[in-house]
């Protein structure tokens, strides 16, 4: 739209969360047409299985630069390079785990994390009973030991499993202790500084899904 | 856009799943605006904060009827009636889970679910260790009850929480028991008849959110 190359538009007006949601699947659908065989695509096929408009689509893409060849359409193999590149995940990210009851130590061990770039290198619990376990390949460690854990291991990001009446807590603590994002599995809205992003996973969205599904009784499409 | 009143473009295309996904978001984002003391909106603010044109939030719904009022907008409150209505949570759902290990019992406890009217009513294992066992005030049954509970409890929806390699046999076992739809939290693709719809969950979605605000330092928005 812009036509100033990459970069530009995302100078002028940060893309709303949604936008980069999208990309994530826009990522996923291209991952896919890879493995299928597809060595191009479209806005229209890109859109099409999310139910999302060729416009959308675009649209959602020049927030970041331009991408698209004329007569073309987009290279997929290209255009994940350049989504990864744009969501980061071209380089692996170290996280940390607070909290290690059974959320913690389900996370611990799920797989999806590492596949797309997240390797699990700190967990932290404030229960003796946990403190000095290995879940995982990791050493369960104090709270206490948040700050120079995230900065030997330079992680950024956090990922808070602990109960609802612990969680703001912990958040200042990774907060004061440099940390750059969480990821919120506790049932409460957290108080964060602006410059620290925050993500509420909301579960019962996948389940909506479902009982849409089975009221319309619509078969996987 | 079709102007021939609720249910026809339901009637004539069923949705794609990302426009049902929107939904919830649309849900979400009302119940907030309601909270703020919004009584009415319009697709433009609607689609806003999600990043998403007023055309697209237009298209959406369209799939479901005509909801909005000219020169008026949408009434919040009457469009979180109808949208739950379309997406069944207008209703409880008693949900069964399968798998009591880690994640199993985190998302016994996982209050988001009955937030939003899904109550789990069941849960199975396969160990011995943990059948019989009260988590959340749900005893734990052997697997050999799935037919039995689900029809007792009316249950339809199923969650999957069983490591990989126990995936698949579950999934046939809650099949065969009538299961009408499955929420799939391990790491595997489930092979499942047409009829039955399958949500898998992508936790790593999340975090690429998160590792995109910290490469560009967006703040919350």
């Amino acid at each position: 739209m812009t036509g100033s190359g990459n970069k530009s538009a995302a100078a002028s007006s940060p893309p709303p969360k949604a936008v980069v949601g999208r990309l994530s699947l826009y990522l996923r659908e291209l991952q896919h047409l890879l493995r299928d065989g597809h060595e191009t695509t479209s806005s229209t096929q890109l859109g099409r299985r999310l139910g999302v408009t060729d416009a959308q689509v675009r649209k959602d893409l020049a927030y970041f630069g331009q991408f698209g060849y004329p007569g073309i359409g987009y290279r997929c193999e290209e255009l994940v390079t350049q989504i990864k590149a744009i969501l980061g995940t071209n380089q692996e990210w170290p996280v940390a785990i607070v909290g290690v009851g059974n959320l913690g130590q389900a996370l611990l061990g799920y797989h999806g994390f590492r596949r797309q770039g997240f390797r699990v290198e700190a967990a932290f619990d404030i229960s003796p009973d946990r403190i000095g376990k290995t879940f995982e390949g990791i050493v369960v460690q104090h709270l206490e030991e948040i700050p120079i854990t995230l900065a030997e291991k330079k992680i950024r990001i956090g990922i808070i499993a602990v109960p609802g009446h612990a969680a703001q807590k912990v958040a200042n603590q990774l907060v004061s202790s440099g940390i750059a994002a969480i990821l919120n599995f506790s049932p409460v809205t957290l108080s964060l500084p602006e410059t620290v992003p925050v993500v509420g996973v909301d579960l019962a969205i996948e389940l909506e899904q479902l009982s849409f599904a089975v009221v319309n009784q619509a078969p996987n499409t």
